[in-house]
């Protein structure tokens, strides 16, 4: 008879680790430039939680360097606000907090702010070159790179920090051979995430309440971009024994995802502000990542450094 | 439509770019020694198999720093030679070119090596440890290793070179939620293997012609050590699709691991001395290690290395 122990095998990861590990890199690259980096905030409503994100950038700024600007501005005259930005050199990046109209005039503003000022990622040529797998906004020397989304990019990072990604492998194709579900298929954060993961060689299992949909760039990685095919008759009975990580996101007090049904010594990342994850998970887990939010503001400064590296040295033509 | 590319993902691993990397850990030892350990090779048979590994191990040795000795004896007095180099404080290590008699009598022979320095790792108490997941031989103080058999740690020193272990994880749990199938259950590196590679967390189906073994330290690692159970109507069409990594070692030309079955992305190595795999598993694997004999040669090195680092350095009661 082998001998038991109680406690889990289980290794609880908060986000605030993983933050700083990554924020390190960040303030490396930030000690290399002589002006600290500009960020314009701007906040047109009255939503308690854009403020509150709104105090917690300005917070994280001040902490590490970066200089923080919070612009309250009438909603109807922000796009002009954001035009104005664009041009004006001493501003860096820019990030909106939004809901501002809360309709689709919300994405007008979003397309509004320049892509090369874009901390969010959301900007549609951004989000093309992501779904693409194009990783440069300079494909012929490949020296600036397209900027990816906060949220999902924070996965990734968190991800590599716990060596899901396995470096041995090339770049671009460091999850091949893992599975992966994403419960939640939102055009901000669960659709790109699952577009990302599978770019870099993971199949992919995205499932939300229609269905699930596989990415992947098929057999041998012969697809230089992932594909989607939906999967008949799957949910997660199907797709949570097969995956090696599962990841959720579910906007819900009540959701929880059935601990039984995910396979030993899985990973799990929770990015819902509720937690989709019941205490049991840790019977099963190898990992598990209860939050992310503290990795996202990181994350955000990151894109902040990387815009200001993206500018051309010389007098270059971009 | 995707571009498709006609190479594949697959990374070729040669032993040589393992071994090297190993030898370095092993020759940084080294120099922290007074004197070069001296290892005794006992060779008492004709077979030039033998003799070529006992000049293999030579060469190894006099390129590296160690000291080798060839004692070719007759097979009649080999058991008592032993005996002398047991005894002998001169002699750091030894290895047996086995097989000496090929019958029972080779098991006596192996079991008159001191485990204190069998370099081979096959004394019983060695042994004994390895299936228990005993690692240190003094358990009170944890500061003399036990060594274990050099063709199974060779795969394991392979899988972290390849970053299968994932460091991230707590020492002895590094491979908890991988999924290995290991073709071959031999007494010598099958079993012991599968052992080795359930102890560090992995669920394990060893596969032979009698059928389907799952070794595993059950749901959340909760046992200390393996335990093994028959997995009744299994074959390789079961486990192979499941497997993140692959490890075959068919004593046959003709045997070939069914590439159909393999998983996208798995890690697949081979330990036989014949091709286990067709040319068409670089289709499918992300990684190929198509022999392992460079690894296993440095692997001995390192335990004789390693049974000197664990002499007691002060006039200790072991």
């Amino acid at each position: 008879m082998s001998s038991t122990s109680t406690a889990t095998s289980c290794k609880v990861v908060l986000a605030g680790s993983i933050a700083k590990k990554l924020l390190e890199e960040v303030t490396a690259g930030l000690r290399t430039l002589e002006t600290p980096p500009r960020l314009h905030g701007f906040l047109a409503n009255k939503d308690p939680a854009a403020r509150m994100y709104a105090d917690w950038t300005a917070k994280t700024c001040r902490e590490n360097g970066f200089e923080f600007i919070l612009r309250e501005v009438d909603r109807e005259v922000l796009e002009d606000e954001i035009r104005n930005a664009n041009d004006d050199d001493l501003v860096d990046g820019m990030i909106v907090y939004y809901p501002v109209f809360d309709s689709r005039r919300d994405q007008t503003l979003q397309w509004t702010v320049s892509m090369y000022k874009d901390v969010e990622g959301l900007s549609p040529q951004l989000i093309s070159n992501m779904y693409q797998n194009v990783r440069f906004l300079d494909p012929s020397t490949n020296l600036r790179k397209s900027i990816l989304p906060c949220t999902p990019l924070a996965v990734i990072k968190i991800l590599e920090y716990l060596q899901i990604y396995n470096t041995f492998l090339d770049y671009g194709k460091r999850l091949f051979g893992r599975r992966i579900t994403v419960i939640n298929r939102s055009e901000v954060v669960g659709r790109p995430l699952a577009a990302l993961l599978a770019n870099d060689g993971a199949e992919v299992y995205s499932v939300d309440i229609t269905g699930v949909q596989r990415f992947s760039r098929g057999s041998g990685l012969k697809q230089q971009r992932h594909e989607v095919n939906d999967v008949e008759g799957w949910g997660l009975e199907q797709c949570l024994p097969l995956s090696d990580v599962v990841i959720s996101g579910v906007p819900s007090e009540t959701y929880k995802v059935p601990t039984d049904l995910i396979r030993e010594g899985a990973v799990c990342i929770n990015f819902s502000s509720d937690k989709n994850f019941s205490p049991d998970v840790k019977e099963k887990a190898s990992i598990y990542v209860p939050a992310i939010g503290k990795v996202t503001i990181v994350v955000l400064l990151r894109n902040l450094l990387r815009i200001v590296q993206n500018k051309p040295q010389t007098n270059g033509s971009a």
